[in-house]
């Protein structure tokens, strides 16, 4: 087991990454912030999978849990409504400032329950346990937390670092096919932007992440971890580095949105990285070699590169409420090379439209 | 005019108090942020008075406003639905990370506001523009928001501080006998726990303040900010010192959640201390000179120290809910001397009970 140390405003972040770390969790748990009663908010999913292992071993530590609370897997619980139930669920738990809320799942609920932590009297100390590619190798780590408004994603929000994070790469065994894929395009992601060392690791084991090999993922995780940790440390509030973090998001979400749940977050990202680099390309930015690079990784983890019938209108209008956009005006992350991503300030409207054409035919 | 500069973790806020200063406020807003559009968000009751003078120095400086929404006065605003409302309302107004939040009113506006704007789009800056001795003294500072939520007072917010804050003395003109009253138990606080200087001015100019004499509001509102301003420098999170500021918060936030509307924040701030200056006496830690100071101050300026017939078992089970509980155990910010407050850990039941049967008859 390896231990990386996030370090982001004042606060450093223990993130514990390992084969078998989810039974470890109780001692783990206690070991870094002492023992206390803790509440569980679980995705399900992921509690019918891993709930046993967790409970068990926060039982084996004697960490009290006062309450447990499974939430419905998918994007549809973002929302301010789960919020307020867990609210409920931490005052009928008599939470005080010092019960860590224990996010157990994929990124929804890290998501969901960060926000919902952070708030509930002004910031409760969060553990993440993720079990899916997407939250152990991004979004458990940095500090964002959030729920959908409107329709709009990710519209209501806070930073708060979590206290702990503990990642299991077994517990990825659990997740179906297409989760496993859409979670290692964020990896790709990554690579792409900050380190060319990890998108040739990735090039060469394409075929082992996708069989799932424990040490091939841990390997993955561990080298994304510390990337997002160091820009992180750089900058916690994306006023800066951060926003590079979010080259392929810009198209990505607004796909995501416009396919109400039929797109996965990694799909999406992936079509929205495949945008990216085709906007690269047409300003002369990124080298088209670059782009063969990046959509081939993709295209070999068995990420698509397109969404056809994906409601085109629907996502240039989602376009215009990302929180990216500064004056109105959609900011892009392009990659100038392999490691080498950078933020654009303006692309031409046209440009756009040219770029979510070719994504949904 | 006077330009205070509070600094909170890596931010520093600048804090303009003085005579006119609200007719200034569109063009301190661009020489601190830049001119940018804006939303205001006004306690209703506070537009009235001076959403004639805010409109118009935005006007002056060719500051935008995109949206103007009032919200109706009292502590029922300060509710999800009025945050919900006021992310629609974001959204209408197209907010991007950049635009300003001005709030206009008093606490409760500021801390409503405050907590939208800090969880929109993960933060939009924010502008005080407090309109009440409660907000000038206190809360406009510091960067607390919060709203209430079943029934407990504050239970969701953030830290979020805000970019900007400007305080006229001469908008608590326009306040009732009652809320400036009110308003000034909070000074008094400041001066129980921290300035004795505070405390002194106070007491000497305690029929001045009650005329309403500007400069001596204005002396009061500075050494307040300052105060707190050293505060939260050395603990923006309320780890450690910023605990201090609770002082009579503890019992007051208690019996003003149970009185259900009939005693303002101030007013059951005022007999809060009063509860914390006996408790403090009983145990020995507080001199009795130091409570007969103190309590003669708050009489002075016409607040009681007591309030028979409020629900005495309502105020005993709301203090299991606030948020300086530790192990369901309440902590009490007690003082030695006038100036010199500390964090107590361990208050007796049965001496709590005491404490809460002699202000409520």
């Amino acid at each position: 087991m390896n231990t990386l140390r996030i370090r982001a405003g004042d606060r450093v972040c223990p993130v514990v990454i390992g084969a078998g770390s989810l039974g470890e969790v109780g001692r783990i748990l206690c070991e870094q912030l002492g023992r206390r009663p803790v509440v569980v908010v679980a995705d399900a999913g992921a509690a019918r999978h891993h709930g046993r292992t967790l409970r068990a071993s926060l039982r084996a530590a004697a960490v009290e849990t006062r309450a447990w609370v499974d939430v419905p897997p998918g994007e549809r619980s973002k929302s301010l409504a789960w919020v307020r139930a867990l609210y409920e669920r931490l005052l009928a738990a008599r939470a005080d400032r010092w019960t860590p809320v224990v996010a157990l799942g994929g990124g929804m609920v890290g998501d969901l329950a960060g926000y919902a932590a952070s708030t509930f009297l002004r910031g409760l100390p969060v553990v993440h346990v993720p079990t899916t590619v997407v939250a152990q190798v991004d979004s458990s780590v940095g500090g964002k937390t959030a729920v959908d408004f409107a329709g709009a994603k990710n519209l209501v929000g806070t930073f708060h670092q979590p206290m702990l994070v503990i990642a299991d790469p077994v517990t990825l065994d659990t997740l179906s096919p297409r989760d496993l894929r859409a979670g290692l395009a964020e990896a790709v992601k990554m690579g792409v932007i900050l380190r060319p060392d990890l998108f040739e690791a990735m090039e060469r084991d394409a075929e082992r992440l996708l069989a799932r090999d424990a040490r091939a993922l841990e390997g993955v995780v561990t080298a994304c971890v510390e990337a997002k940790g160091e820009v992180v440390g750089r900058d916690e509030r994306e006023e800066d580095v951060r926003a590079l973090l979010n080259y392929g998001h810009t198209v990505g979400h607004a796909l995501e949105a416009a396919s109400r749940g039929r797109l996965r977050h990694g799909e999406a990202v992936a079509i929205g990285m495949h945008a990216a680099a085709w906007l690269g390309e047409s300003l002369g930015v990124t080298l088209p070699e670059v782009r063969k690079r990046q959509n081939t990784l993709l295209e070999r983890l068995g990420l698509k590169l397109s969404a056809p019938g994906a409601d085109k209108r629907e996502a240039a209008r989602k376009l215009k409420l990302d929180k990216k956009v500064r004056d109105s005006r959609p900011r892009f992350v392009l990659t100038l090379q392999i490691g080498g991503g950078s933020v654009w300030p303006r692309i031409p409207e046209s440009l756009l439209r040219d770029a979510l054409a070719r994504i949904t035919r």
